[in-house]
């Protein structure tokens, strides 16, 4: 009798103590039961994930002791072609065979979905082991929805590059591929380089060009802003430096 | 004092008695509450709304009966040009300025994402509204994660053409843009076409591009298979043709 991988959405606060949305308000109690039974783990950050069962036991009694609980790290990508040095993942599924369900956990959001993961999901479906994604928040659909741009087709494309000249090029890029397929384009930030990637997508950008901003989504101090690049341009934002930020835009 | 626009996220069963997820396994309670505390809605279907609330009623008891709800219908989208033919959809933001919180919500999962509300919430932004995602299921999110292909980078292309030469150009089309911008590429089909577009899939698709199949997620009977077009081809699915199913392709 095999077990089955779990992917178990985290919250999106990061595990800020007291600024955090209730766990109740972003995740299903049949979410944080699932996760209350779990023994094993595999996971971003096995601190973040410490933190997080400690969160669910609060309101959902864990089935054994964290301390009982086996929480094995996810190996860092590496840099490059992912395809030629990916690491060995089956000793990460070795619970699954044995009986148990794994969970999967990310820092933030749901697994494999903007951070590592992907590669653990696609070593489980090559052994035959059945996947169950468990449902809770997502920062770039929480935005998506919230932007009123084209939900019917979009994209996520993750960060933009660093260098300034590079990254204008990448977002008019973006903006003519927005253009040509009516797809709107979102993408995420480093919280301290919030300000500069939005002050580019404002300098580059066309004016008619739609830009939608959400910060801290399912944080107390969340909100999401959408105007035209014109509209922007006349009232800026003080763009937060320390939330996460999805910027999505409809050219 | 203005009221806010609450986007409230519906299950994805499509209301089928008996076959349906627990709520409480796919909203989190904060939504439910949420949800049974708002007087105003406007829905993409007030039917599936009514049922909607009756379900939550069970769990979190409505702030006001039910008969005393007022839910208004989104306007059907215009075929064609929706940009010159939009209808008016200030009068469905009244209540918002008479001081009330108004929920949005859909047939199945966020509302704006795949399906129509978006273009209230774009109404809501220029009103200077205030707009509130809360946390459900999407099955595109679901999907993706569940299918272990790239999450860093994907796009949502909506449907497919019907007539069969159209969806295979474009099956080509979608191919070639995965391969280029290594990204995952997500399609829906109306439940009753899912084993046309797979059998179209597995005809088009070059045998080395991953494919990856998800029907009824959060379903009871849900599940999701990843594997090589070449794999497909040697153990094929027998497509469910009553639940809905989401497609992604990695080439």
């Amino acid at each position: 009798m095999s077990g089955r991988l779990l992917l178990v959405p985290n919250t999106l606060d990061f595990g800020i103590a007291g600024e955090g949305s209730a766990l109740q308000d972003v995740l299903p109690h049949g979410v944080l039961q699932a996760a209350a039974g779990l023994t094993h783990w595999v996971a971003e950050n096995a601190k973040t994930a410490r933190a997080f069962l400690k969160r669910v036991d609060a309101l959902v009694p864990l089935a054994v002791p964290l301390q009982q609980i086996q929480i094995v790290e996810l190996p860092r990508p590496v840099k490059g072609s992912a395809k030629s040095a990916a690491p060995d993942l089956a000793p990460l599924l070795a619970p699954i065979e044995h009986g148990h369900d794994l969970g999967l956990i990310s820092e933030a959001g749901l697994p494999a979905v903007a951070d590592p993961g992907a590669a653990l999901v696609a070593a489980a479906h090559a052994r035959g082991i059945v996947v169950v994604p468990l449902v809770g928040p997502s920062s770039l659909l929480l935005a998506l929805a919230a932007s009123g741009l084209n939900g019917q087709s979009f994209a996520f494309v993750g960060y933009l590059p660093v260098d300034a000249g590079a990254r204008a090029a990448r977002i008019r890029e973006l903006e003519a591929l927005s253009r040509r397929a009516e797809q709107t384009q979102l993408m995420i930030e480093t919280p301290y380089r919030n300000g500069a990637l939005f002050a580019a997508l404002l300098e580059q950008l066309q004016p008619a060009t739609r830009l939608s901003v959400s910060c801290g989504l399912t944080l107390p101090q969340g909100f999401t802003r959408s105007d035209t690049v014109a509209g922007w341009r006349r009232s800026p934002l003080a763009m937060p430096s320390d939330v996460p930020a999805v910027f999505s835009l409809l050219a």
